[in-house]
């Protein structure tokens, strides 16, 4: 049997990060940046005020009160053509350039003016009545930061903060790397639609759905197949469609029956390769992986919880390696095991609920650990990971938990 | 002044969750749920085998070995039309619903038959090598739940496996609220297109991207309007396209001149109200609600920190509880500050990065708190709290942290 680390490395060997694209700045929120963005320019890109006052010379305003000339008006978002002579002041909005010459800015309420309203115009004179240290009330040029200066890393997931930034350098298209295009696909003849009335029997498919949510999740393009009968005839159709359509990937989830997957194999195998692992796990443990016409393939076990997990540890690494993300599996936190714990010796991954109080994170499992349980999944926010080995945990054991993603 | 406590408290009382409507299963996933879901049946809806194997009368092979008679043979998908006598046995498959007259099944493992493959026809007779218990090997009706069970709550944000649950109660659409539609304008002559080149005086146009991300990642369908000229007929020009377009509500951020937000004002109260707050905090003082032509209407400060948080800090929990989603905020973690921190007695949104190490959370400014310095948002990854009425932290003081999202 395989260790699910040597598995998941045998895995990752196959895959690198897809090509790259450039996408508007507005659709670029959750895509994933392809190379590291350094500023162009200075920001502030020119000395301008911080308040609504008047730009002066500090040297004309050491002494106050003191009347100086208004000789312009500088509103935000015009360039001041004109450089302020001595003695002189400008009235300045927040944000407007500061003219040439000035070296501070006096907020409105030291002086005596005080018509603040849109469309005011700027007075004759004003009385300054504080004085101003060099540099007061402005945002200088480069302040926040330096041209040639790291913005965001490659690989930066872009949050709307990135977004908001990468605007305020005048990126209108971004690098991103393509989303993996990912075909999701099942077979089995007791697979019934899911608007189809119950049959006895039968079950609804439920994996294709859980599985597109979990690939689209992890930032793939996705394409839901459905489910085929159990023919081979029916299989390569729907295994075609998947090539037809460019996806980058194929992940299967077989009917329960043994069948199902027999004739996936014989299809696979007929233009492509598929290995057979026996990987240490539960649930999980049979996992195919392979490609079929050039495409990798995986083939996940039927049952719910089995493909849930198996999707988890080996396909969303895979995926997100594509994606241009780090493969690394997610975040896991350090609990204790509020009720005792039997595992079977493989590496398990039992479906449970963690709770933080004063500090600690405790975790009770949701229910019965069978891999056809969805509901307990349903009602877990971890999964506790056993490692292998491990035969029963007494209540009070720290064991790592992964916790799923909302 | 107004508390931020009171100031968001006055707004939410305007606003409760929008109608709700039915979405295609396949299109649910992060979508809110609109209504309880009980299962309707029990799951699994039939007795069926975990394995495959031969359904007996546990009381036939209570002495092994014994030879029994194949009487059937049932894969999964199929219902079995006959009822299993004493002294028979049934080829069953995993997943296959139980004969009638059968109480367990014995593994393939434990019988004399070898032959699994597709296709492969089930024996004659069959040697039973093991004995089993009644129940064994199966997987009994409603042992995963019962009808009548609550399955999701209201209010829940559908993940993968609840997508999946959905699909294996057979629910081809599921009754989610209507995503709120925001319209997200900023005014000002000084902002550049983004894909304008830089201009001595002007800015790049930030807020309308980041709000938009923001409104997006709080699950809301999102119209970003651009930017109107500092005229009033431009400004209304641009509120009413979103009254056009049918928005819930219009996030404006004005542009950081006075000027530019005093038409906003105007044209708001030529058709509607607009209060002007100032809130205790910082950033994002002022802060104007009110609606206009009967939506409502946030106006967020012009610069692109204050915006930032004016919107997680009140737009955020009015469009969550449109959504059907609890308004209150995010989750906040304590950290321990690992420098001093000064604030300024306002309730104060700073910057921050937050590293856990042994256990300890401990947060480190990310720059200067200028609230035009976007850049030291992109490199926090938390806000830090520090509560009104307080003036300086020293190194080592507990406060709140608001965890910034992915």
């Amino acid at each position: 049997m395989l260790s699910v680390h040597e598995a998941r490395e045998r895995i990752l060997a196959q895959f690198s990060p897809l090509d790259t694209t450039r996408c508007p700045l507005e659709l670029a929120a959750s895509r994933v940046l392809a190379e590291t963005i350094r500023a162009e320019s200075d920001l502030p890109a020119f000395d301008n005020s911080s308040v609504d006052g008047f730009a002066v010379r500090v040297m004309d305003v050491a002494a106050v009160p003191v009347r100086l000339p208004v000789v312009a008006d500088v509103p935000a978002g015009k360039a001041p053509n004109f450089r302020l002579q001595a003695g002189q002041a400008a009235r300045i909005m927040t944000g407007a350039m500061l003219p040439a010459g000035a070296d501070a800015v006096v907020m409105v309420e030291d002086t005596d003016f005080g018509h603040r309203a849109a469309g005011a115009s700027a007075p004759q004179q004003v009385c300054i009545q504080k004085t101003v240290r060099p540099g007061e009330n402005l945002r200088k040029r480069g302040a926040d930061l330096r041209a040639g200066q790291e913005i965001l890393p490659k690989g930066q997931v872009l949050r709307p903060q990135d977004i908001g930034m990468l605007a305020m350098l005048g990126a209108a298209t971004v690098p991103v790397y393509r989303k993996p295009k990912v075909a999701i696909v099942s077979s089995g003849d007791e697979l019934l639609p899911v608007d189809a009335p119950p049959e006895d029997g039968k079950i609804h498919d439920t994996n294709t759905y859980t599985l597109a949510a979990m690939a689209a999740q992890t930032g793939c393009e996705v394409l839901r197949l459905g489910v085929a009968a159990d023919r081979r005839e029916a299989i390569q159709a729907i295994l075609d469609q998947a090539v037809e359509a460019g996806v980058d990937v194929i992940v299967s989830s077989a009917g329960v029956s043994v069948g199902a997957f027999d004739f996936v194999k014989e299809v696979v195998e007929s233009a492509g390769t598929l290995d057979f692992w026996k990987v240490n796990m539960r649930p999980g443990k049979p996992l195919a992986f392979g490609s079929y016409r050039g495409i990798p393939f995986f083939g996940l076990p039927g049952n719910p919880v089995s493909s849930f997990v198996g999707f988890l540890v080996f396909a969303r690494p895979a995926l997100r390696r594509l994606g241009g993300l780090e493969a690394a599996r997610q975040d896991t936190v350090r609990v204790v095991l509020a009720e005792a714990v039997e595992s079977d010796g493989r590496e398990s991954y039992l479906r449970a609920v963690v709770t933080r109080e004063n500090g600690i994170s405790t975790a009770r499992l949701t229910g019965h650990q069978g891999s056809g349980n969805l509901f307990s999944l349903v009602q877990a926010n971890a999964l506790l990971i056993i490692p292998s080995g491990v035969k029963s945990c007494p209540p009070g054991t720290e064991v790592e938990a992964w916790l799923l993603e909302n």
